[in-house]
């Protein structure tokens, strides 16, 4: 059952650090996230999707209530649970902040300027917990909403939790998604810490905007399910049509 | 027992919308912000704290439950419950994102620039969801972070939920707790939109940094338990030295 519709099961590593219901939640998730399962879709029955997870059943009823309590899912009495139609899921995107103003939150598509190994210079080997000049992937991508180029990002990935990304056909639009089928990374947690800046150059061309023009900066700091670092990632983006949303409570 | 040791009872208004304990939760949390226990302080009992608060002893005890789990408080057998010594302590600053780069969270002073009492024009009627030239409170502040003036924010209120708050001989720097001691509201939950701005002559000028330099704009919408919009606040803010973080699991 290595290649099951869902394209993997879940890893394994990190059984002892997220509880079971909690990683098949996510995976649900971000399945929902890379639009295989749409909205109004119906789920396949919690027997089916226990055995295509490899878990039990009672764990997929656990992880499906709480992505109900989220309104993520709906049931529909002796129907089925499908994906919610409303617009709105903020647990669909707690990992991608930006949403241009006054409308829903959605996935921006993103195009791959460049992908590059090379060693890792002082700042960036800091930043992933490896020794200077450990071999790194450095992904850079542009990506669109609603037609306009709102961001630019500098993803850098210890080359070892990578291992033959180069020759991957394909980089798809969320990479998070990818981590997991094909490297067996399940991305935990995200540390964003925002600062206000002036366009350089470089960037304004990329973005067709002015130099001199004030971007949100962040960067990313994301952790596997193990505690890991995995990724390091620098974003560039607009915010005269655009806002990074936080919510509190 | 009006005036109790900790200066007031828990509101009842916003029972039916959470949980009892994590009221307590939310009230103790403010109390350690307003350093009312130090770190390294011990609790009062948990008999003395129901008792204080008006809540039944088991409440109190899964309210400490949750801060200990969340490394805000720490139990030392046989002695009590301690508030935590260590300093990052992320759940008190939960409502406050700006942290000095290279620096543990802390809380910044405030200076009020002004209080008015003023009828809301469109935009921020629309904003405290009020009709238009309804009173409203405009408090501006300007706040300091290691001897440095680090942000300022205009602060709309509903005046109806304010009453009074023009003859209060003081507006303390934690207007969170302000709220819930002066006009019985509890924060509940905030939302942030971040963008990135160039700095007008009199930001620049109060800020003490210079016209056209890149500020983050938050514009922060408030709301209490009972979900109610009771506050509409937008802050500018240095970046240069600090950063808005945000942590996503």
């Amino acid at each position: 059952m290595a290649d099951t519709e869902f394209g993997n099961k879940l890893g394994t590593s990190g059984l002892a650090f997220l509880p079971l219901y909690k990683q098949v939640e996510k995976h649900v998730t971000q399945l929902i996230v890379e639009q295989r399962w749409k909205p109004g879709d119906m789920l396949p029955s919690e027997f089916q999707l226990a055995s295509e997870f490899g878990v039990s059943q009672g764990t997929v009823r656990k992880a499906l209530n709480t992505l109900t309590d989220e309104k993520v899912l709906t049931r529909k009495q002796g129907l089925g649970t499908f994906v919610a139609e409303h617009t709105g899921m903020p647990a669909l995107y707690r990992f991608f902040p930006l949403v241009a103003d006054n409308h829903s939150p959605e996935l921006p598509i993103s195009e791959v300027l460049s992908l590059t190994i090379e060693p890792a210079n002082k700042s960036i080997a800091k930043e992933l917990d490896v020794k200077a000049k450990t071999k790194v992937v450095v992904l850079k991508r542009r990506r669109t909403l609603n037609g306009e180029y709102c961001l630019l990002e500098d993803i850098y990935l210890p080359y070892s939790a990578f291992t033959g990304i180069e020759n991957e056909p394909e980089i798809p639009h969320t990479l998070y998604h990818f981590y997991q089928t094909n490297f067996n990374l399940t991305v935990h947690k995200t540390e964003d810490k925002i600062k206000a800046i002036l366009a350089d150059e470089a960037d304004a061309d990329l973005l067709a905007i002015e130099h001199g023009s004030p971007l949100l900066m962040f960067t990313r700091s994301t952790k596997s399910l193990n505690d890991q670092i995995i990724e390091y990632r620098i974003t560039r983006c607009r915010s005269d049509h655009y806002h990074y949303l936080v919510n509190f409570d």
